[in-house]
């Protein structure tokens, strides 16, 4: 028994699913789908019809005749229906059209402050998704499902954000409700929509787009803010209350005397966000406004941006050891505006990591940049969207409503 | 859909397992059960077939007539078959024949030094078991599987334990290789042995115990060593190398100055282990020879104990702080002997957790004494073996071997 059957079984988990089977884009026939998964044939047939019916599934023609009547085969359509993909951030979002596989079809970003409201944000959102399907030659009717990124903390089984600091008008709103209403087709079942947290879906997307095959993978975003999403055991790890991965407010050592915008002292993101390292270079008489000053300055090779980047690496590196004892990763990717600093940070980050964890630990860990970097929020959302809205029970109410 | 529906699609889950359906003791028939899982009813029959052989499912008969001709049912059997469990600690062995609900038969329980190697050690397992199976009146034929746990770190995926600090001789030797052999019964196939670090199978058998409807619950264990089990989204989390969850090496600020075992500075085991805190009383003037003396000392009220167990709990609880925000845990359980210290070490843990971690996370998280205590381990390695053993695969092949 592999390893992965072993972990599986512990977890309640069984047979693998149909449509995640057929998104790997080969042709099967319904013998060999039936063979591959242990499900009745009358099963396999009910949820084929359901994704014909959706126009996810169809037939595809055998490239070489093997005499006799070919046993029909099936296979995805990965363009045939598309998906809502957004990465709603403090201060910029980012609204795309995805195929079924995640590729961007068509995308629109622009400057745009959370703290406008949901209301506002979310209005953005559908106005450019209606432009964006038409430039397409597509309509709302187009759309499988839709998949979010908010910058707070999201309880997943509703899509409300819980208490997000930076999100004044968003705690509680009904985000999944308010899209459905706005998305509404004539004819058709209302959109499914899925809301998580920023960093979740850029975990999502960094495995997606370069770690497919490893199972342990913790991506961590540095910019305004500083958080974590937790891939363990091929899942991304919510947590009881869906801030599993929230380590912006862990205390670090350097931090003492400086107060956090969480009324707690020397919390990691007070000590290593882009503000914060702006701000303690501006303490000493730079003239940094902002994050993107300091990577600025690193740019041109100032020494002290230099320092004061790979200080914030070191920083981050005293959190990261404890990630690295509990978590135990293969893979740590940096990403976020600040991870563009590039081999400084990395360089902190992986001084503190390397020598303070167990040699076991690190023996087989990869500390690297975000290799999906600025694609990884829009391919997180649309790969949120389409494993949520695609699975077995959600394709039964869809193929049941419409 | 529920919030565990869609946790079980991302992580390409499907269908329930027959056996863990059964696992609760219900009667079923084969109708129910193919409406159940949409497995096909020759699936379904293949499965009881085996379930059967193996002695561990039967026929049941219905209480109440409903006319003609009843539908056969099918229950578990909890008792026709047993499993070997053993916790083998650093200076203690414990192994136990329990049912197939976790519950103990018989068992026995000596000191014994981990570092006698293990030939020595794992023949004193085998020893035992087979007198507390004559004792029961079995024999190793009514074995169905073996779950062992080892104070180190464990792959696995193949029970070899990977350079486990404190078990000279037991690197990468293959325990599962070894019981086998030693366990052999005339006629039958080998006995499936499961293997797992200790903290491991405790954290599952505290769940089992207590919390069966908790889905993130975090296991500390505090004794001669610090250590915790991780159970996220219902799942043990045991990360890339096996080793999720090993936090005594994770630096403490009070622990600047006080080198550990493992070379570094300032490991929480260093300062909060029941030798550390015996160590520091030590220096203080006081006879305490290891965290047994302590926990004397505390029952009899002596203020220095009392006061080193609680700042043992806030070194701890600074360990755990970062544990809140990264995993986000609705339940935390302190076991290990240290724990017997009850409410100090609990307070100083919550004193530092509360006041330290973000609202949000601490909202709902419920800090206690472990309630399985002395039984979690035992009640953990029967679980372990019993979920891998009888897990569809190796049904299978047990079937096909018996």
């Amino acid at each position: 028994m592999s390893d992965a059957a072993r972990t599986s079984v512990l977890g309640s988990t069984g047979a693998g699913d149909l449509f995640q089977l057929l998104r790997d884009g080969r042709p099967r026939t319904r013998a060999e789908l039936a063979a591959i998964t242990g499900l009745a044939r009358s099963t396999i047939g009910l949820r084929l019809d359901a994704l014909t019916s959706l126009g996810l599934v169809g037939p595809v023609a055998d490239a070489i005749s093997t005499g006799g009547r070919p046993p029909s085969r099936v296979a995805l359509l990965p363009s045939a229906r598309v998906v809502l993909a957004a990465d709603l951030g403090a201060s910029h979002a980012h609204v795309a059209i995805t195929d079924l596989m995640g590729a961007e079809l068509a995308s629109h970003t622009e400057h745009l402050e959370i703290s406008l409201g949901p209301e506002a944000v979310l209005g953005w959102m559908v106005e450019h998704t209606d432009a964006l399907l038409e430039r397409l030659g597509k309509t709302r009717a187009d759309l499988i499902a839709a998949g979010i990124g908010l910058p707070g903390p999201v309880e997943f089984s509703t899509g409300r954000p819980v208490n997000p600091p930076i999100m004044p008008g968003w705690d509680a709103f009904d985000v999944p409700r308010w899209v459905k209403r706005h998305t509404e087709s004539p004819g058709r079942s209302p959109l499914p929509v899925y809301v998580d947290n920023d960093v979740n879906i850029m975990a999502l997307g960094e495995r997606t787009h370069s770690w497919p095959d490893v199972d342990h993978l913790f991506f961590l975003k540095v910019a305004t803010g500083i958080g974590s999403g937790i891939i363990s055991a091929g899942q991304l790890q919510r947590g009881a209350q869906g801030i599993a991965g929230d380590i912006g407010h862990i205390p670090v050592a350097r931090g003492a005397g400086i107060f956090c915008r969480c009324g707690n002292e020397g919390c990691l993101e007070a000590i290593a966000s882009g503000p914060a390292i702006a701000a303690a270079m501006r303490r000493d008489g730079h003239d940094t406004a902002s994050g993107s000053d300091v990577l600025d300055l690193v740019r041109s090779g100032d020494l002290d941006a230099v320092r004061a980047v790979r200080q914030a690496g070191r920083d981050i590196g005293e959190v990261l050891t404890t990630c690295v004892s509990l978590i135990n990763p293969s893979v740590i990717a940096l990403g976020g505006s600040m991870a563009d600093a590039g081999e400084h940070l990395l360089a902190g980050v992986r001084e503190v990591v390397y020598s303070r964890s167990m040699p076991l630990a690190t023996e087989h860990l990869t500390i690297v940049q975000s290799r999906a970097a600025d694609s990884a929020a829009i391919l997180g959302a649309s790969m949120l969207a389409i494993h949520y809205a695609l699975s077995p029970e959600a394709l039964d109410t869809l193929a049941a409503a419409n």
